[in-house]
């Protein structure tokens, strides 16, 4: 089969490489429909992140059952399926507290590596979730996109406890943050206010449910969205970048008492204890756990009332994906799909 | 008047100071029947924290109402009274969201400085609350703890989720985490675990309502939380003492998804963004609302169901507060009662 290697930063091929098969018996093996890339492949990419040899890359699929362990039970061959970007057992008491991301037993997708015509997924019982019957073409991208930005972009909304009556303020701009703004606006939110600074994630923005935009960063942004808050700060802040500086942003935006949802990846982040000490803000985030949403998500795309696959502006096929890996890191793309 | 004044790290002094007077129409001046030394108000005694000239110390308060200003509506004059250590008009957004230590108009009460005989309370409605009559002798301790530390363990105890069905983690076995201890066992908690190495406080935390004890710090200590909690950490832990260790001690101490409440003051504190991430916990913590909380404390002390007043175990006149300062200092004593 095909499948996508980085060999070093910069330097990624479609190549072939041996099918997957089953090693575990809650092993199951899909055909993959789409895929897609992430902002954090392009962490190696850059040369931030270090590989250890030609590595197999992605954590995003939807796709087919092609065959399933002698242990499996919930999907069977045939199903259209959809799976986090984290594979768990949906039954340990993490799982079922509600945090598989963070399952006892979890399986990073991205050492499997989804960029690929057919992919093992360990743990397929609770893992993977199958959609009512064989998706439309057109809803595809959307439901590719429940894997991971925009599960990880509900979540944040849901830590940051949007809602009903609450101001939600989203700092970051990029396919998590745009999906934190659906998120926010599907919760019930009042008001939703985007922090972007870029035209065309501004309209996406506003369809997607933000009732502001704020171009401001830094000191400025705070200041603007207190004058947007009475004074006060949002109730709820979705933190999308994984930055110091948005961090902070997203700290200092936050009322007294209200929530911030952090999901940007805080490389080199560090907070100052007694600054968040007076801040008083809820902090939560993390790897989102993406399978507990995956059936409400799934059914929200398939009666069409939200269309997150908005978030890919380039599809290009399996391979080509050395040319969607170059069009995210110059910034020409916000999010690539790679058809299969 | 009589009252505290601290001149240099070390040097406290109980001296003539002019009586207070009604400065705004919803002032109230109490006459003290008890106040308290907390641990904060020996960082200026170490010299931690700076002092600008010889200040008036205290912030913890129970008494009898002597005058109040014309706008004054909440209390009357003779009425005995609880307030918080940040004073709070309780009207505002920030308040109504259940904030009031970060209300819009709060006055810090280590401002006015309560260790004297007479006090003024600003925002006397907000922040004062009437105990249902005048209180038997030996309720007063209770009330005083009332007025921080036990309003502050509470809130951490509410800011960690401790309930039914958890395991509660308490770091800090200091007044503020006994009575988190005992603020845990009221909210239902299923298991309490204090983290003490003190023969005393061990017992009073037991009596407090922990159902084990870990003596162990850093990484053996959390390696003992989870041994107890199947692998996972606890459900609930709080943070009550305010150092880099014992901050890392609480989150280490945390199963993924699970929550921390601080109240303990990060001096000097720095938390790194990505073990925060990847440990997935709630953290909240900051100035305890304690006035919140005080209409449900006052009611519980007054009903002789909670005894939170034990975690004094010194009590002095106020005359002899340079012993208490020192008695506290040399750790001889936990926390030190000075009656008016």
């Amino acid at each position: 089969m095909r499948g996508v290697i980085m060999h070093a930063p910069g330097d990624v091929r479609v190549e072939e490489r041996p099918n997957p098969t089953i090693l575990e018996p809650t092993d199951a093996i899909i055909r993959a429909a789409a895929v897609c890339i992430c902002g954090s492949d392009l962490w190696p990419y850059r040369g931030i992140e270090e590989l250890h040899g030609p590595t197999p890359m992605g954590h995003e699929y939807v796709g087919v059952v092609e065959e399933i362990g002698p242990d499996v039970r919930n999907v069977k061959v045939g199903d259209f399926v959809v799976g986090s970007f984290v594979a768990s057992d949906n039954t340990c008491e993490i799982c079922q507290a509600g945090y598989p991301s963070r399952c006892v037993h979890n399986v990073m997708m991205g050492s499997v590596g989804t960029q690929a015509e057919l992919i093992r997924i360990p743990l397929a019982d609770g893992t993977l979730v199958a959609t009512p019957g064989v998706p439309d073409a057109d809803l595809i991208p959307s439901l590719l996109a429940a894997s991971d930005v925009l599960g990880t972009g509900w979540f944040a909304a849901v830590a940051a406890e949007a809602g009903p009556g609450k101001t939600v303020a989203v700092v970051g701009d990029g396919a998590v943050g745009l999906s934190a703004i659906l998120a926010a606006k599907q919760l019930g939110a009042d008001r939703i206010i985007a922090m972007s600074r870029h035209a065309d994630r501004q309209a996406l923005a506003r369809e997607f449910g933000a009732t502001d935009i704020v171009e401001e960063r830094g000191d400025a942004g705070i200041a603007r969205i207190k004058e947007l808050t009475n004074g006060l700060g949002a109730h709820s802040v979705v933190e999308a970048v994984g930055t110091q500086e948005s961090m902070e942003q997203a700290i200092g935006a936050t009322r007294p008492g209200g929530h911030i949802g952090y999901v940007g990846v805080t490389h080199g982040v560090t907070l100052d204890g007694l600054g968040l000490f007076f801040a008083e803000v809820h902090l939560f985030g993390g790897p989102a756990p993406v399978r507990r949403f995956l059936p409400e998500l799934i059914q929200l795309i398939w009666d069409r009332r939200i269309d997150p696959g908005r978030v890919f502006d380039l599809t290009l096929p399996l391979d080509e994906a050395a040319e969607g890996y170059r069009a995210m890191d110059e910034r020409r793309a916000t999010k690539v799909l790679l058809t299969v």
